[in-house]
């Protein structure tokens, strides 16, 4: 018989497989992303964690709904570009059709704005009980994920405060997308969020390896060679593996899934 | 004899009010925004709380420093401007040096940037227990405070994603403020800051409300009259006092603070 965090846990396993890889939140993206599927598979290999959502850092360009704007989506929010990938953020401004002005509305509430954003790596993280949401929340703290915390039900949230949020625009009469900054600003804070990407990435490494290390290793260790074993069998099963060995599967199931990814991509083009 | 919260409380108290009244935490402000005192005062007034550190929410501007620069304040970090209140808001850059600029540094590791931010309120609380620090976490949640997260020791961060996070130029050779967008641009993000100010200061008046509510009000109905007077005697052990006796006392007491704080400022002119 499974215990109810177990349950729990494989229900939600099962919905990220079936939706294939639909991702739980409620981006625009609506998959997992591809750059998490290492940090996700790790967390999961753990008998008392679940990630219930992620987003490995992403640019977007939004222009904010009608209503309400500050605090939520609003009415009619709307994603100009969005990336989760440094691949095609070059020159993304070419493909908008900005109209590029000199005015500007005179507050926020005279017109729908348009916002550049760059945000970090976000994961939501489920555990057991108390005592694995404080080991969680102190390796993601230790880490540098300073605006991390524990929600209810021992939710962990795991958040760092690289950021970019720029006013770029407004939504002009006739729908058309004014642009009140310059391409070549435009292709600044483009520059800056590559390092800023560079940067995220470089720390989801950091946590990668410090909740391998601080939680799966170090367990292991304390629990002892035999007691460790069932923590070392992957979920299907399957035979005692190796951290090296369960890190490469890992590695390369995310590969597997980012190559049907890639050709879904394709197939709705 | 005072259990051990009790004399944290104590201590962390008395801490503020040497320091007349003087800030924990490491902002260049160095004391309390007169902003909080209301709110702070609110959730002193409960056994199982107390502040640790706030922030009512900020206007600055910042220059980057020379290491490490995105993730922690690096070496030579500098504030250029900083504003907790929007009464020195209009008009703040016509009193600074900058220099306007069409260059752009190729990336933001090439040179040093200067960062016009927006930071919204955000409090810690350190609690007695995980029951408090869980109905404090939630009622913030409930109010909007979507980034609210429990820490290590039942301490609750208190957060919201109101911000704005602008580049708006570089150190230049000479130690010059070179500005990469127009003085129009800086009077917009201005503008929109204003807006972003009034947001948050709407939000702290919510979140007042809110705390007092679901956790100091509430309390007192399920304590029940007789309970209940110990919690509404001040710390000096006044007699009891009603929930708009101590509200109109603790803002009087914001003002003679808020008073002291001007004449002190004056006096340092």
């Amino acid at each position: 018989m499974q215990d109810s965090f177990a349950q729990k846990k494989q229900s939600i396993l099962k919905e990220i497989s079936i939706n294939g890889p639909e991702n739980l939140d409620a981006s625009p993206k609506g998959t997992i992303d591809e750059h998490c599927i290492p940090i996700i598979n790790l967390i999961n290999s753990h008998r008392d964690m679940v990630t219930t959502s992620s987003c490995s850092g992403r640019v977007s360009v939004y222009l904010e709904g009608t209503q309400n704007k500050l605090v939520s989506k609003g009415n009619e929010g709307k994603w100009i570009f969005v990336t989760h990938d440094t691949s095609n953020l070059e020159n993304w401004y070419k493909s908008i059709d900005f109209q590029y002005v000199h005015e500007y509305p005179t507050s926020s509430y005279d017109a729908r704005s348009i916002l550049y954003k760059f945000e970090a790596l976000i994961l939501h993280v489920k555990c057991r009980d108390q005592a694995t949401a404080n080991k969680l929340y102190s390796v993601a703290m230790n880490c540098g994920f300073r605006e991390s915390g524990i929600g209810s039900n021992y939710n962990v949230a795991i958040r760092t405060s690289i950021k970019l949020d720029v006013p770029v625009g407004y939504l002009g009469d006739g729908d058309i997308y004014r642009c009140f900054v310059t391409e070549d600003y435009l292709k600044y804070i483009t520059n800056v969020s590559f390092d800023r990407f560079r940067e995220n990435f470089k720390k989801l490494d950091q946590l990668y390896l410090a909740i391998e290390k601080g939680i799966i290793n170090s367990e292991k260790k304390s629990l002892g060679d035999e007691a460790d074993d069932s923590n070392h069998k992957s979920e299907k099963g399957k035979e005692w593996e190796s951290i090296e060995e369960r890190r490469a599967r890992m590695k390369q199931e995310g590969l597997k899934r980012k190559e049907e990814l890639r050709k879904a991509k394709e197939a709705t083009l």
